[in-house]
């Protein structure tokens, strides 16, 4: 087999949002689809990279292109490298829509958390861009539900060994919002009182003075998250030496 | 700024390996270097991915070809993707070597651990490769410098958080051994009688009745590494909830 010459590096972003019920990815409708294939509509924003750039430097201008955000989580995680991942008619539309010839695209998948905030989905709505429930998702362009299943295993992940969450609410969020994402993102049950025992204890949220407004139950507090008592924790749990870190 | 195109992929390896002293890296020598240039002949395995290939595949074929080892930890780190990381007359020797005309060359970092047993440095010296001091190196061809400053950065951080330490030792080791390693990675000084109190305490060493043989001290016991019993520790630790795993 001979060395690989003529192909190209992308990269795809699974963007996720939160909007207090379930979650969301934003996706884009590609553009120059020849009226009569059959290939999937939607998919994932991406960008080849171009000459002067980096991978995060593509990264980040795919992010920004699609949110208008730059300061938000936005993580490498797997890289996409089968020789067929985007062939046949897939490949034909990279080359058109780009007006290249490239005979193979390796993809580097990224994952960002965006707070679905007004100016955000103002923004989206703009572009075109929709953000769809996960969970409804069944087909999108080339192997995009691939990178946006292996987007989700990992965002699990890290909510369960992480403070990630936090990215995906308001500033100000109560411990309802909060196990509400746990559970739609984890797709499972959460109990009430032992979520809501737990999180207080972990001595990571600030209560507020505010409550809800307008709601028909009672008001619930709103809480804040703070970072530096998780940072000072976790600097401790580090000093207790390397044998109590150890995770595989 | 337009899509980079005429370029190649590519992973290169940093193999350690542990014998008993100091940290070691597998180097090659390169080969076709033009007489009089100034390129630095020492270099980390690696390979142009080919046509069949996925990334994972061909670092499997650059370590089995370097090493003649299939069965070992062998994990990607991260993406080398500087549009100047490879140039001038570096670019130039690769594309004689490979006899090629590429334009950037993108290249995946993967670090591996293997034991330095009498078989694999048979290999590896037949193949006229060396292990070189890690502490001793001073520079490297192109960038492979860099990527092996982040390989012995990525490792110094799994020896902390994980027991991948046990991949740089013969299936049977002394405490002693294991201290000197973490020694030698971390490049720190360790209390024995703490790190031999710790360690022990962990559960996760196995007493064999095997001692050091031939030795001018008293001879030490060999220990094994029970990985069931670091598994049901971590299932014990993730059963505790995800506030408790929480790090950054």
């Amino acid at each position: 087999m001979s060395i690989q010459m003529n192909q190209s590096l992308s990269v795809d972003c699974a963007v996720f949002g939160f909007d207090g019920r379930s979650l969301k990815v934003l996706l884009i409708e590609r553009r120059y689809v020849v009226p009569d294939t059959h290939l999937d509509p939607l998919k994932l924003p991406g960008a080849m990279i171009l000459e002067n750039e980096t991978l995060p430097d593509a990264a980040y201008r795919v992010l920004e292109e699609a949110t208008g955000l730059r300061d938000v989580y936005l993580k490498q995680m797997e890289i996409f490298s089968d020789p067929r991942r985007v062939w046949g008619e897939e490949l034909e539309w990279i080359n058109r829509y780009h007006n290249i010839r490239t005979e193979r695209v390796v993809t580097v998948g990224y994952y960002a958390l965006v707070k679905l905030d007004a100016r955000t989905i103002a923004y989206t709505t703009a572009k075109g861009a929709q953000w769809v429930e996960v969970e409804s998702i069944q087909r999108l362009a080339m192997d995009h539900k691939q990178i946006l299943s292996t987007a989700l295993r990992v965002l699990c992940r890290e909510m369960l060994q992480s403070p990630v969450a936090f990215e995906l609410l308001p500033r100000k969020f109560t411990i309802r919002q909060l196990q509400d994402l746990y559970a739609a993102v984890l797709g499972i049950e959460i109990d009430n009182r032992n979520f809501r025992k737990k999180i207080l204890s972990s001595g990571f949220l600030t209560p507020t003075a505010e409550r809800e407004q307008g709601v028909a139950h009672k008001p619930a507090q709103y809480y804040t998250f703070n970072k530096n008592a998780y940072k000072r924790a976790l600097k401790e749990k580090l000093r207790l030496g390397f044998i109590n870190n150890w995770r595989y």
